[in-house]
């Protein structure tokens, strides 16, 4: 038992299960200058977890344990919350499975206490693979979510809030099963593409993967994941997941109806690239909106290479290009999208060397 | 008309369509010396992938043209085609589609003499792309197909591979049905599952959006390409992917059995980890076998920290590590993948610092 003061307003704080997404709790609060203790079923995993700085392996006092994060697979989790509970009066206890309904619903069966549970899901890596890829910095800018519940004392959510805060990921807040219903979409379900994608491709012949390119690899990424942690995790949401995947049934049956009318497999294909650019930027950010500048590409050898260094030497970031044509197919436009603060410069810079620019 | 003497063996080279891939394979030829002819039904993109350095834009005398590479969206190949057998009677003529056997089939059924057509593919970019981010280096160590027939005379094949190789592409030869099976099974049909799944996210509320990870997006990327050309290729080879998608269909019903069974969801997860596994290194390069080396890692904090530094201070490649468990959950294993010429040298060098090797 240590008596060590804590240095940090969160803890101390108690990280049962030092996989990846433990260990990497560990690193960023023991970063901050929390004190954090490990505690794993695998005394390797733990000793591994500490010696890259993700806490200590000894166990505090447990009254003075200020906040218990669960990361242990999925199966663990309702048992090591109930646990926690029990042992650590003064904790919030929290956990990082990637399903919040199926959690609650069964702590709420057991008749216990939770108010001091406050569930929450950081959407980074994956909860099985071991410390030793951990890092301090696999929250940073990742979306956290959190399920704050009316039962929920106001200080005990703000407890799990900072975490999350102190891990540098974007909060966000949400209830059990809207977040759940949102997993299915954009990972669960997608998740179940990918393997069904890869899982075709164990009779492929070598001759015919040889001509595997990057798109395969693309899709089929995902499916490398472990088999175990996934199928407990699709397990716990698999009522939101079914209902996805009757949707996707029915278009899988719509694209054998449309396959040979040109129509109609024009639209399943607009529909996925209507589908894939919902998506927002990376991390969650939103994208921004450029602001195209359209020039027109006289018809002379040599003339692109001119407007590129004119517009190259004024410095402006261009962030995409395209060629688009007139009335005619004889006369040629240089669209240029950059941001809206640098379009108004960049037409008067290129009005004054004489390019012609066509009003958007 | 130009008359200029060809620098190089296989021009002059005449190449219709200046997309994205018509204008690579005019730059990777033009900087290899031989003399290209630029045709395109608009006359922006010819000036601009001349600009670009792909070629020129008059037409040479043709008797004297010697390859015609017909580089237009697939809709346009068979006609194109036809027309520059019959319009350059020196020439070999090929095509860069993505499905060989439907052209093949079309050209025969006009009863016209294709002995000088020698189907190929080149799998890099998109043909609908324009020339702007076209590249002399696009097809470098990227698969090239080219498929032979009997009745092409050895030479006109060979001009053909020239093609391929002096634009720096890895050769693979096969028969257009057999090449049409393999890009159903390893592109085509992820495409489609690419669209499946990006086409479900079109109802997503944004508030659910929010939680997209790297997972979808990469699931997805592909769904966002142009779909006039997708829809020209899925048509093209709708029999193989038809037959494709029915197992694709089987195992989506078998999941739907399968999805609340903690066996039977764990099989499929395994099964598209396994056709994950099946794709082979980037680029068509074989996997390299990796040698591991296995440290026992004492129970002690630090340890781990000087394990790591005496394996750095040797200056091996290591490729990949895992943690091991022993027979009991007390004794941990570090493995270290390493190619197996440093293996040995490694294992000597630990032992001498005082590590414990297990035997592999």
């Amino acid at each position: 038992m240590s008596l060590v003061p804590t240095t940090g307003e969160l803890g101390p704080v108690v990280v049962i299960g030092a996989g990846l997404i433990g260990a990497s709790i560990g690193m960023a609060l023991t970063a901050a200058g929390e004190r954090v203790h490990l505690v794993d079923a695998s005394n390797v995993h733990a000793v591994v977890a500490s010696g890259l700085g993700a806490g200590l392996i000894d166990f505090p006092q447990t009254e003075t344990i200020r906040l218990v994060v669960v990361a242990t697979p999925p199966s663990a989790v309702v048992q090591e919350v109930l646990e926690a509970l029990e042992l650590s009066p003064q904790a919030v206890v929290t956990d990082v499975s990637s399903v919040k309904g199926r959690v609650l619903d069964k702590l709420r069966a057991t008749g216990a206490d939770i108010s001091r549970y406050v569930g929450s899901h950081p959407m980074a890596g994956s909860q099985f693979a071991g410390p030793l890829t951990a890092s301090g910095e696999l929250f940073v800018d990742r979306t956290w979510v959190v399920c704050p519940r009316l039962d929920n004392a106001p200080e005990h959510v703000e407890r799990v809030r900072q975490l999350a805060r102190t891990c540098g990921a974007r909060l966000v807040e949400m209830e059990a099963a809207d977040h759940d219903e949102a997993v299915a979409r954009v990972s669960h379900v997608p998740q179940l593409m990918s393997s069904l994608t890869a899982g075709n491709l164990r009779d492929v012949p070598d001759r015919h993967l040889q001509l595997a390119g990057q798109g395969v690899r693309d899709v089929t990424r995902i499916a490398a994941s472990d088999p175990v942690l996934w199928r407990q995790i699709i397990q716990a949401n698999s009522s939101a997941i079914r209902l996805e995947l009757e949707g996707i049934r029915r278009d899988l049956d719509e694209l054998f109806v449309v396959l040979d009318d040109p129509t109609g497999l024009e639209g399943f294909m607009a529909r996925g690239r209507e589908g894939a650019r919902t998506l927002p930027g990376k991390h969650g950010s939103i994208p921004v909106e450029w602001e195209a500048v359209v020039i027109e590409i006289p018809d002379t050898p040599g003339a692109l290479a001119h407007l590129f260094a004119d517009i190259g030497s004024e410095g402006v970031n261009v962030e995409d290009l395209s060629i688009e044509h007139g009335s005619t197919r004889e006369v040629g436009y240089l669209s240029v999208q950059v941001s809206p603060s640098q379009a108004k410069h960049l037409r008067e810079v290129m009005v004054e060397k004489g390019w012609r620019l066509r009003v958007v």
